[in-house]
């Protein structure tokens, strides 16, 4: 147990990096579901190390077993075995800080009439406040916080309509960002995804059955084969009859967040047939054409602008070097260092080579600037090393507005995009300079066609696909 | 963790005693809730070993920290410091098995419009299912399978009508054996007892406040004075208004669980005025009176019975002796022993003194049989060693009957008293005599006045002071 | 792991009991050998609960398990398994306070010449440091500040003279209380017994082979025989030829602890043929001749009197009650509790029945005082819920003098009779009156023969078998 | 704790990378010794995962902490705290198998004439064996199996002569490598590098005092300055009189283990002035020019080899990518996949990305290869996803020869280069192609002025600098 003494690094770190919501993974009927589900959530670790949970449905009821932290911490053996075969849904989900977590730890299993529900959600509902509302004045209690929980009381009121009425009456009902896999006890399982498509899900095939998942590399890991994505609004259900489609109204264009290309997903996920590596390096090249700058040698700030610094390097002819070592053992709590160590944080993972840096000039690659604190620091180190000159690029568009839709950054106040100039923020960073890859610039890199039709972007531009309340700025309705 | 070769006593044990379900303590408006309530547990931990929670109201919103075990394990300082000061419910759960049962632990915390609402349960609602039932036709969903679920559901329905009237027509709606503590996020304390009386409840006074709690031993040990039993019926509503009592429809007698007497409660508490170590030693001056016979020394077999064999060796003059030696330092759970190692479950836990027994007549006073394979094998080590005659007294009358308010008694199948004559019985346990005390005997021994009218004795004569469902034997709703 | 904000309540506890230091256990060639030790060790916690280990030598060399704690906790299966058969000795050991206390987890394994030795020892060397300077002299490191490792030191320096005669050349060096066990790479088990007899060894027979333990009730959980204890000097080597007994030079008289009577040894045990439970029964009968006093009741305050107070009830006819009621749920550390909690340690563990206390005239039974501010405690909260007179009667003589072979009573500034005469105690601790039993009552009551030349009694007399450095009082040598 | 169903991927990896022992950090005479060591051991982890342990001499004595496992789950703040301030010394200690390893934890703590000392080790003695049978035959015992007990014993033995003459005197006695540190409990902290100067140690200043530490990356997290090397065969004694310098007699070369260069240490380390991330670079540039190859890419396989990839890439021109993706939450347990999941333990750490490589033909840079399995599964992996060819460059010469000096590689039995030729190996990999950089390229890229008479290269050569026993190939003495 984490000592009261000891500090979190997430709340060390004056600069957060902006943080997805969870990773999905369902299966329907195997006789190892659950082991085949620790797989598929270790696979998506990245997407959310808060806690994990695996639910089973197996000879008519659904058990579960979740926790806080890693899949490799949660489960052992004897959990898997206890869970057994059937249909399975899993979940990780990011780590956030507040009281009676485990609480929130999904999947998210309710009893009615014999039945019981699997609730595995990635997304932030918009109209969830009123949804709650009208629900209590009829006199529903919720359990949790947690907008996953809105779902499985409107599917319940609805179901006196069937089963699959109640799913498209339930997702009529539901605005904002959301891609969630149900499980039932009678073991069907279900993928839904909202009508602008902003979270990822797709569907794959493992030999007999299949299986979803929140990015293609899960289905790598199973070794299960990538059959497609989900439409937006499109409703999945897989069971004994095979996979059948539901059809809700679908926005007018896709608004597939992406965020998911520049930052969240793993480099060997594909979406839409365009592969995230691919893609990251496609930005950096073109960032080498939109911002190019004479310098020694460019290297990433250090590890997840890693692949548009390839990408750079390789436009500009400029050598791609690894300035800053990253200690691999960092824990995810520390000892405080004493008063004496400035800027422990950023140098306990973080170290850089100087006799590669000395007397260089540098250009470093980012992905993405928060509040800036983080970066400040990490030029400072490497001018009192003795770098001549640091110029910064960054892979994607200057973050102005926040995300209404799961995104966990800061609020606007916070965004130093939103609230200084270019040349401010290249005066605070202690840069030499300073550039942003156009809206443009990253759309088109992509390699999607019709981009502007098919990303959300309001992060960017502020042109949100979606209303929403503007009293709910985050994605858990704290009450 | 328990290690999966390991094995549990409770599971090894063929002869499981009888088990309560719950303790259960409140505090109002103290800036030490949490940490009064802790003690408070502490000295109920008896009453279940299972699981503990602790919810605390303070601020608006209700903080809970459960965990499974004991309290001396569940709770830190860092936890009590984080529920810290307001209004507070704790509850320990005895010991069951079965999956999830983390999520069985209570006081269990529910969320509507805005407020937050805890309860703490000790007993078994005989209408859960049908109320589940039509809650469910309505559209509510369960998070758990416990009856405590049922409580709220029926609270926040009815909350139009005002919170007072709310809480009269909920327990209006209730059936069977029920005490509980509500807690509001708004900080009221409200003590609940079903109209027979089945459960303990009584109120405490400590400084200017009020505790609500399950025996008069926690009373004790935050320094409390006992105020008075809740009575049949009965709704306390603690807030900053004083205490406030409404009646519902009491029962035209009392059934109070005449096992709280026998076995349950510490034998430091009192209720309605009646110690229960007076009680227990009348008991054995009774058991005395009814069943006397000749021998060398009376003895407990070994715990559970001492204060009865005290009372039998002051009535007969026959010297009480501790003639089975308990290992204190027995853990719950133990490696297996070895093939060649007999009836090691019975010897690792008690070593008889050999010196003293060889050779003698001695009577042992057990306080109840459930499926007599226990006994049977420690009076054979009894034998085995050299004791000459072997005669047992029961200190209560004879379990013919399960329990349908909660008491986790077998199934009647599986009652030795049901099923076997008394000469069948003493044959099988390898006795020279055996006899138990009768319902009269028990019932004037109480000390209680009128106790015809004042206790359930359903579980020795079968008659069940409320009607139940008959498919429904347990205390949790297994769907 | 213990929080640091908890405390222990040892410390706690301003009037800690006496405490032995060890309890030993050890096995000749059986292929259960770990598990048998493990059963063993467990028979024999109350001697220790700091720490425990078990080393097992198995093809020519000898692994070891410790840990700090239960041995239902430090121990499970694939530890056991692990060690496998073969030749085993275990130990347990008292809980103390310091640093680095794995480190003093014994058996103690060294090296040498291809050869392993473990020891595991109850005692305490009143030459240990002289013994250690001339070591050290010579070039001897120590890695614990134990006196356990000054006799392998000294075992491996003399083995060039053959394995026994080194055996022997080492008791010879050796002065003050010291049962120990010696376990060898090849297999055989040696039990050694100083020459006074100061702490218990015997030896059993399970089936084929041998075992040896601190006492009796080991033998029986284990289902061994007893055979015999071991003679004062002798030195016993169990090996595939049979048992060989070697006997050094024993002291002209046995000094056996008296306190293992009165209180450290299991009441099931025996000792010279004498039961432990009988001998403290009879203390209670001879006190009551010694020392009578009307009375309504007697009890014990609470545990470790029980038998005394059994024996004063049944001499006397005065009835035995159990009036102070233990809460069996206490764990080891405990959350601090409030300011105006008062005398709380005493309360968590303790509470009295008000209803059979109240108005009486009563004697409580002790078996010891050493501080006496848990005994004026305890007194106070009798008087405080209106007990009339309290009598104690002390079923042992008065403590007055260190000791100085292994049991961690307090120096004699510290202990309560040394400093206050009888009339100055009765008052510092609230009584009515104040009895210790006689030294002639309590060597009469052991039972055993010749008493006055087998036991050591110098906490009472300061009589001292064994010449001690007076600078030494302390079973460890705290460099 | 792992499970005993879970499996540790270090044995599921049938092809593990050479294992350095161990890391070392000193520091004398500093308010915060024990935290200091702490970050000290923090940067130099990757040395060492089993075991850690820190002691602190303050107050004349040593205090210790040890135990299992990574140094952000060993300690805490309050052992820290605990530890205190004075002098310290640190190690980590590599993962090995095997029983009763926390013993094995370093620093090694021993009592001798009322001072205590404490060694931390990093190398391997040749002599130990017939060192300790000399020792042995004079009475000594040992308490673990590990050499550096050895070195405490000859220091302790030569006290006599005073304490820098024993230094030298132990020095003189000891054949092999070895770096340590040695701490006494009146706080002197002494750094001793062996004759040939196999194992790294350095010298830094932390305002007014000194540590030691293996690599300048712990020199660099402390915010010391890098002082120097110390010199082959050197003794410094860092005391309140400053440092001190005793020489012994050196080897007439000395001989760097060359491994430190290639794959030990942080790339951010610098050794000799030169660092290591220009001297990886420098062996792909090199590589380029021995070995060059046309390919659409070079990529590393995944990670050891990046920073030759990089230069490999600069000198010939070819792109650089990052081919494989690492799963950056591989935890060190895992649980058993199913017998249909083939290739698990190599798919669940990497996943390539199809899109980048299909079709291509591809340089894959690897900076050792042992036995060859986990290279011939990940080729294997690649021609599966239709990698068209495949050429393996590796960054160092064919390993040939077991290291006697405490590198765990294999036997020379399972040394895939020392029992197959180069055609041979690239079929048994599956390659295309595959170069090995020649022993003149490696020593060259160094930087290091004369490489001829610098570094230990035994292992590609078989030119071991100090003889060796035969029958001594691992680091321990197992007895």
């Amino acid at each position: 147990m984490a000592n009261s003494t000891d500090i979190d690094f997430q709340t060390m770190d004056p600069d957060p990096r902006p943080r997805d919501e969870c990773g999905l993974f369902g299966i329907f009927d195997h006789p190892e579901a659950a082991q085949l589900t620790y797989f598929g959530l270790y696979a998506l670790q990245h997407r959310g190390q808060e806690s994990t949970g695996i639910a089973v449905a197996g000879d008519q009821e659904i058990l579960a077993h979740k926790g806080m932290g890693l899949v490799s911490d949660v489960y052992d053996m004897p959990h898997l075995d206890q869970l057994g075969g059937g249909s399975a849904v899993g979940h990780v989900r990011y780590s956030t800080t507040g009281s009676s977590i485990l609480t929130n730890a999904q999947p998210f299993v309710v009893h009615h009439k014999h039945r019981s529900y699997a609730v595995a959600h990635n997304g932030n509902l918009v109209n969830a406040h009123s949804l709650k509302d009208e629900l209590e004045e009829a006199g529903s209690i919720f359990q949790t916080t947690m907008d996953s929980e809105v779902i499985l009381h409107l599917l319940v009121k609805n179901l006196h309509y069937g089963f699959e009425r109640s799913l498209l009456a339930t997702v009529a009902r539901l605005k904002g960002a959301f891609s969630f896999i149900l499980l039932t006890s009678q073991g069907e399982v279900i993928g839904i995804k909202d009508p602008c498509g902003f979270r990822p899900l797709c569907l794959g095939k493992l030999n007999d059955t299949y299986v979803l998942a929140s990015e293609t590399c899960a289905l790598d890991l199973v070794q299960a084969k990538f059959v497609r994505e989900l439409d937006p609004g499109e409703i999945v259900i897989i069971s004994k009859n095979g996979v059948k489609s539901l059809k809700t109204q679908a926005a007018p264009t896709r608004s597939f967040c992406i965020f998911e290309f520049i930052y969240f997903a793993r480099p060997d996920s594909t979406f839409f047939g365009q592969n995230v590596y691919l893609a990251r390096k496609a930005n950096g090249r073109r960032l080498a054409r939109e911002a190019p700058v004479d310098a020694d040698l460019v290297m990433p700030f250090p590890d997840s602008g890693s692949y548009a610094a390839v990408g750079y390097s390789q436009e500009s002819g400029i050598p791609y070097e690894m300035g800053m070592i990253r200690n691999h053992y960092v824990g995810r709590t520390f000892i405080q260092p004493t008063q004496s160590m400035r800027d422990f944080s950023v140098r306990v993972k973080l170290n850089p080579v100087k006799e590669l840096l000395k007397g260089k000039d540098i250009i470093i690659i980012e992905d993405s600037i928060i509040r800036g604190t983080t970066a400040k620091s990490r030029v400072k180190t490497l001018r009192d090393l003795g770098v001549k000159r640091v110029h910064m690029r960054v892979s994607g568009p200057a973050h102005r507005f926040p995300c209404h839709y799961g995104i966990d950054f800061s609020t606007r106040g916070e965004l130093i995009a939103a609230n200084k100039s270019i040349k401010e923020m290249t005066d605070f960073l202690g840069l030499d300079s300073l550039h942003y890859l156009s809206i443009e610039g990253l759309l088109e890199s992509t390699g999607i066609k019709d981009p502007e039709n098919n990303f959300c972007r309001a992060c960017f531009d502020g042109s949100y696909p979606v209303e929403f309340d503007a009293s709910v700025t985050r994605n858990c309705m704290d009450t």
